[in-house]
């Protein structure tokens, strides 16, 4: 029978939107949100979208009107009580209370703030500024949108059948990646994959079938809407806008240099536990670590999120055992470029030698590559960051140089403060 | 919004139905019904299910239970007002009224008669005896309901997703075939699987796969349900049991020996044009051509069913030169153990010597090899035959002796009669 009530509630909806909650979005985003609006709350910031993969002409895929409805609709979404009071009473990493109240108050009552949207070259200029608390969260929901309504506009021209098969095809793939992983006795895995998925109810599908399909094996998701609905963890720490606001605002090349532990002092006061994660590519993983203070060794692990990640891990390893540190008590997060092949690669060389735990994003939640004709829907390099701070720019090394960012000269001057040599590019796939 | 009144609807019944009309079922059942209506009203008929895939132990995987109530369900249909009205109203082959008032109103009032049902060696013993034009109802729905059950018992194992994942491969795989298909300018191929589906649902997606992804080249399918519903054409023409009973009352072996041809002038009387294909494998094809009617030669064409396909192509293209009919004028219709690699070989040899067609039966409907563990779902050989009439046994002897039938003292006698000889065995697969 059909529901004739659903169907003209359906009716009323002027668009489909993509995004219909301010808490569909990564956890991460909100520790560091709470940490931002403790420690920097009036920082004025600009965040970007950029396309890094300059062969997908967005501006000529997707509708700007319809970009622009999305946008809006996002922007009249409020946290719901609902919302609110699964982040006020959940346990996260097994602690109760992680957002203080201040910051939930001050998180009930956000409207995101706005966006100026300009057509260049066949993409899209989408910024968003104003204080850094507020700013930060368009990150995940624009890239979110951006991803979606690319893969609608090559959607709309298919037929009914087609477009089933085209998801039989998916789920099939993603099983079968599903299956390849089974076997590992010891694995940890994650959902990381928000801001590039193909869409939200495909995520949705992607974290359900991993939670029949792997067990305790899926540790959890990092977005916050998928946890709630389905009882499961939220995960995630920190990410490089942290340094690269703090590196923007700093005055000195003193307190450039120091900028990126500062982050971590701030943040060490905040966390403990699995939080305690180091994130040390922003300005070269080697310098980093070499320049750390003893406290830094201390905490729980690191995340590996570019350059060759065996290297990384190794150098994290070397790191440890020179602090006196044992490596097999320290967790090592892999969440750069992740596909079933490399998981198994980096499992093998590593699962004896520390705790290890993956971050798979992009190939998990929009592997749509093959499915389409001229590939109209493989996933590609988006990214939002913030581009200056109080006025400045920002700068972001990375340990590839593929995924620097930032002006030229300052690009040499944080070379330089940070003693970045030469680097070896590699690919960005997603 | 869940539709509450469905929900309470559904828990309303007590079985989940695997038949639930009393068109579900071949057209050529109503066809070959109706001549015997016509023909032979009275004659006293036993129909058994005989699994010739004997490593499938089907009384072990099925519930005995379960089968009974999924065959009493199916005495309670009655033909129902609007499928009556389809049949009376509709064109098939571009004739109206195909279906006589007289026979209309014995279906309208058909309730399927009793069965009996004892498990022995592992299987189903499963017989209807009555009248034939009752009896032979059953054919098609008793078929369809053993092999549902059995998918059902491998089914009922499975996880939300697994399943899930299962369907998603099964479409991919359909779809394949779908799309290798397409390129054949001139295929013409209609769905001939209902009585070894994997269910109905299932092959009500295939048919409307087939429909979207080839459009005029899918020109209909054999079940009356599902053409009814989708508005196509409804396919089919006449079986093995017409010439096997005709045979089993013949007194005599002359009689015998003109029993098949008895069934064509029977039904030449009846039906023109693309109704009139001859099945000349029943008693071996060589001997029935070489011993046909020189009328026969003026029919519409032939359906190879049984032995190679390709020598069955030729020896009918050869048999038609011989009395002087032009093959690229007939049609040869292709439905023995189809699938695309054999469509497209077939297409490949005949499609400019003679009018082509296949009837794609178990392999579009039901191809789960290799979908689960054990292969479980892998389909097999399960026929409904008519195994005697007015208390003499029936005999079938095929151009594959895999597919013969019948007492062994018979068989030998209507291979003497028939002038069978030496016969190459191949492997049935469905």
């Amino acid at each position: 029978m059909v529901d004739i009530a659903t169907r003209v509630y359906n009716h009323k909806w002027k668009i489909d939107p993509i995004v219909r909650s301010l808490i569909d979005t990564d956890f991460y985003k909100l520790l560091m949100c709470q940490s931002v609006f403790r420690n920097k709350p009036d920082t004025e910031v600009s965040f970007s979208i950029i396309n890094r993969s300059t062969d997908i002409r967005l501006a000529e895929l997707i509708d700007e009107g319809e970009l622009r409805e999305q946008l809006d609709h996002i922007r009249t979404l409020r946290l719901t009580r609902g919302e609110s009071t699964w982040l006020r009473g959940n346990t996260f990493y097994g602690k109760r209370q992680m957002f203080r109240p201040d910051f939930m108050e001050w998180y009930e009552n956000l409207q995101l703030p706005p966006y100026t949207l300009e057509k260049r070259d066949g993409q899209y200029e989408l910024t968003f500024e104003g204080r850094w608390p507020e700013v930060m969260m368009w990150e995940i929901p624009a890239l979110a949108v951006l991803m979606e309504l690319r893969g609608r506009a090559v959607l709309a021209h298919m037929g009914k059948f087609e477009l089933q098969v085209l998801y039989a095809r998916a789920m099939t793939k993603l099983w079968e990646k599903v299956e390849r992983l089974k076997p590992l006795d010891k694995l940890k895995v994650a959902d990381f994959g928000t801001r590039r998925r193909h869409s939200f109810l495909w995520q949705d599908w992607c974290v359900q079938a991993m939670m029949e399909g792997l067990g305790d094996k899926f540790v959890g998701t990092s977005n916050c809407l998928i946890a709630m609905r389905h009882d499961i963890e939220a995960i995630g720490t920190n990410a490089h806008e942290l340094p690269m606001v703090y590196a923007a605002l700093a005055e000195t090349d003193a307190a450039l240099r120091e900028a990126p532990y500062k982050v971590l002092a701030d943040w060490h006061e905040e966390h403990d536990g699995n939080l305690r994660i180091i994130l040390p590519d922003t300005y070269g993983t080697r310098g980093f670590l070499d320049n750390a203070p003893d406290w830094l060794a201390g905490w729980t692990g690191i995340r590996i999120d570019s350059g060759n990640p065996f290297e990384g891990a190794e150098t994290a390893i070397r790191w440890w055992q020179d602090r006196g540190e044992d490596p097999t008590q320290k967790l090592i997060i892999f969440s750069d470029g992740l596909d079933v092949d490399l998981i198994h690669d980096l499992y093998d060389r590593f699962k004896d030698r520390a705790k290890i735990s993956f971050g798979w994003g992009t190939l998990l939640t929009n592997d749509f590559r093959g499915l389409v004709p001229d590939d109209g829907l493989a996933p590609f390099s988006l990214v939002c960051k913030a581009v200056s701070a109080n006025g400045r720019p920002t700068v972001k090394l990375s340990d590839n140089p593929n995924k620097a960012m930032g002006p030229e000269a300052e690009i040499a001057r944080y070379k330089r403060v940070f003693g970045v040599g030469e680097q070896v590019a590699r690919e960005v796939v997603v």
